[in-house]
């Protein structure tokens, strides 16, 4: 799976579960995901205590439904997965449309489209509409129902691991928590999927870890299980929004300056995008970057959350996902983590002085001329500032050259015995 | 004493008073002021050695004029004290115009105003009258005389303390030393009264400690008498000028990023003003940031000195001193302290992961909505930033929030146990 | 030799010879400085390892040619010693045209310019001719000859020291491998032999060690041969291109903040230049900020290498090279070595308030005046920023003030006892 296409195939497959952040949506969810990406799928009790929190009851939904005195269903999950509050508890009365208000959200700025809500830790039940058909609803009595249940069970998630040279790890995490949402984030787990299968082909310098699990609670837990591991994840990147038709926006970790900020930074410059400062709300970030773990996570999206009408109502579906805006964040990961992997500090084993390249190789005979080439300089650049403190990263910046340039002469000063990492 | 119109009122009747850096006009207006506010007077004898200066000489005047050859009084300081010379010595001679000239001052850029100049360390005597006064006057003989004394004596200078729940202070200064100018400084000793009333119904953090002196000299007593209380001064501030109509201007500390220096640019930014950075001229933040000691004291004026053309003239008169103004003046300083006072850094006690606020009934139970509420993000702001090297100013400033949203989130963040100090 | 003229003058006397890395042309360049100033010459045998690199063969030229089948000299060495490239071999033989093309130089883009090539170490030879010249040339057979010699002898460089007060040293160096270029760098030696002629009328606070020697390899072996000295050499100035009449450009050492870094930024403020970031492209500073020595060594320019279309080319002759240029690049360094020397810190010895400059006969007496004069602004930063962490040019710079009346206010301070160094 590469092409937008593929990965658009499976976001449409995808979004007719009903997911939240348990239950068998999230199963079903992953053995889709598994057809395409060996998995190791964690259950992990309710009740269970991760750090400040508990794992809630699991969650199931198989019918529900509001239907008028006549026996017809004027609100039906067999529409829409969002219709129902997410956790809602079970019911089965008979309400006056008065009461039955208290339950039910719309958005009256967009009255044709449904919201999404939920209320993990909170129980109640609800219904979500459009706001056009709760104003056709006449008084009268109602029969709400709920055929759901919350009872003890299991939280589920699953990881998938692209071994590399070194055990150091980047993450890679999407929440998989919300139902019938494209882009908020079918896109992101397509993108990832599609992101794990080509750098196994890859052979990377780092472990990746993509991680697909509910937001907040899946990534608390995922912390809570994995204390010894956080000392080996150096990068990660949380991927959501990954489809919509707007430009990318990376948002930098907590740290402001980590490597995966500069990373992206350098190379989202040459196309319109936009780079936001941490702030402690929006994805799963808020807990890699919480400051007892501090971790250099960035997010990348293309429109972040809220910031796009459709956010959170049934209008993203999956016609509001772009498969070529699919492909151009794939196409972002993979070079932003081409550069991660490469980029090292090395040190001028010749620092008193240039080497003489010209006796290596290295350097054009015919001197006098002014047009200095890239290849020439950037070896030159590298030669300067590999003291030590210096990264490839930091020295493509400071010398204004492209990083693949600056890669190419290290390696060629290194084979020349010029370099040592 | 609270509003404008209570300060305007202080000031026109400091105003008549002929004040100078020692003498029965210090102490008339320090009686007055000791009306509103218990005050600690001290009296330093001349000659008592104060870091590399002297207290000088105690100067009073009694009265002094110069006379035409009919008696008329041409110059009389009965109509204006500034048409003396400050510290002039006693002098009672008939000399011709053109060796009185030599001891007179104008300003011929601004003929119908009289100046005001001082001669403290260098014995000598002179008038201060308007241009056109002197224009009008003919050749020939004329009688000067002034009833002054300079004689061992003492430099005068008065404290009030607002006790507060710690001994560090806050230092609030401003000099008394100038004669019948209203601007500079009666509008800033009224504004320096009002808040220390103010502040003393308030029950502050810090101890506030405001110093009622002469400028220079009198900050160079304090300084010398007060070694072992210069530890506990944390902040403070120079207040001159507090009353024309002109916008705010603070001027930072020579730390230039001190405490007092980033709330006035935090409380500042919403309104018309002007930060300036430190230089070694003006009032006696001179002195207090001198580099032995360094402090962190910052000066607010509103238009600065020299910087309006009323500027130590006799147009610096009571109708020059805007009573909104100095209200404006009094409210920015107590905004300021209420700032300063409770600008604390804390530790998140729950630093793995974002603590569960819903629990703790500090967040919405209904998620999937859009718009977090201010109070929400200030907490999240204060958890994720509460490691001890941010205090709640740093986190209001990052988080572009209002102070007090921020410091209600840490109140109620440190009430459920999620914070300590 | 001071004014523009002179230094003129000088140019068009070095401009005939044939210079080259080593060789005669440089000891005759040598010997002609040697009447303006004495010199200390070195010699060092072709086969000496410096650093990375080896001493190569001495190249010298008698004569060159193409002629053609009439035996009429097409190109000609005696005309211009361009035509030959640089380092060329020994070559006597008779060629088509075509197999001649493939050891001729020209420049398509600008016809009539012959241009400068070199081949130090990569044995060739060629010829370098204007386009316009070649294209005239029929087809048939040529007789290229050149008559030199590339055998064991001597690398060339001398030094020129102007003793200091101190043993701390200032490099100044320039390239003089050039053949008949006047710009580039007949211009920087004439600045430089005119500045040191200066600065040993001055008796400079440091010592100020003057380099003349080819690019590059000239740059290693001084380096190689003076790794005692290096910890003395505190500051320097590569000096290049300093007679066309563009504006002044500085680059930057690799340190990017040395003193003299700051120093050339605060001189030139005020007149149109450009400051560029060290690149490790350029003159020799490239070896002196290798990181191994990382010294703090800048570049002095006119118009930068490669950025005028005369670069390297015939039409680099005296008559681009300006006498006002000159003069003007003269100046500057004056003016900056003159900061430069005069640029240290201090301790204010009264810290602890402001001591009292008027009873030192350094303050105004008469107070009250707003026009605090320049002079005693500048005794009062001086007090306030010496507290060993501010340079004077820090100072100047902090108070935005003369450099010259800062440093004229230490001198008082210090006479006053109040300053120490």
């Amino acid at each position: 799976m590469r092409t937008g296409p593929e990965m658009h195939a499976l976001v449409e497959r995808l979004y007719p579960f009903c997911r939240s952040i348990t239950g068998d949506g999230v199963r079903q969810t992953l053995a889709v995901i598994g057809e395409h990406l060996p998995l190791d799928r964690y259950e992990v009790p309710s009740g269970t205590e991760v750090l400040d929190w508990t794992v809630p009851p699991e969650w199931n939904i198989r019918d529900a439904f509001v239907a008028d005195s006549s026996g017809r269903r004027v609100i039906d999950f067999r529409k829409s997965n969002l219709h129902v509050v997410g956790y809602s508890v079970p019911v089965d009365r008979v309400v006056s449309l008065t009461e039955l208000r208290t339950h039910l959200h719309t958005l009256p700025q967009q009255p044709s489209l449904i919201p999404y809500r939920t209320s993990y830790y909170s129980p109640t039940w609800g219904f979500c509409l459009a706001q056009d058909v709760l104003d056709t609803l006449p008084d009268g009595d109602y029969h709400a129902k709920i055929d759901s249940t919350l009872a003890d069970g299991h939280l589920t998630y699953a990881e998938h691991v692209v071994p590399g040279e070194v055990s150091d790890e980047v993450l890679v995490s999407c929440h998989l928590c919300h139902p019938s949402l494209a882009n908020d984030n079918l896109a992101g787990i397509a993108v990832a999927v599609a992101l794990a299968q080509a750098l196994a082909e890859e052979k990377p310098y780092y472990t990746y870890r993509f991680l697909f699990m509910p937001g907040t609670i899946g990534a608390i837990t995922w912390l809570a299980r994995n204390a010894e591991r956080i000392e080996q994840v150096k990068h990660g990147v949380v991927l959501a929004c990954a489809g919509d038709r707007g430009s990318l926006t990376y948002k930098r970790s907590r740290r402001g300056n980590a490597d995966i900020d500069r990373v992206f930074a350098h190379i989202l410059k040459d196309k319109p995008h936009e780079i936001r400062e941490f702030s402690p709300y929006g994805y799963d970030e808020r807990q890699f970057c919480s400051p007892g773990f501090n971790l250099g996570v960035g997010s990348l999206t293309r429109t972040p959350y809220a910031g796009y009408p459709e956010y959170h109502t049934s209008a993203d579906n999956p016609s509001f996902v772009d498969p070529d805006s699919m492909a151009d964040t794939l196409d972002t990961l993979r070079t932003a983590f081409s550069v991660l992997d490469r980029n090292r500090r090395y040190v001028n084993l010749s620092p008193y002085g240039e080497p003489q390249l010209g006796k290596r190789g290295l350097y054009d005979s015919l001197g006098g001329r002014s047009d200095a080439k890239q290849a020439q300089l950037a070896m030159l650049w590298v030669l300067s500032l590999s003291d030590g403190d210096h990264s490839l990263l930091d020295i493509a910046e400071r010398a204004d050259l492209p990083f693949g340039a600056v890669a190419a002469a290290a390696d060629a000063l290194q084979a020349a015995g010029l370099l040592k990492e």
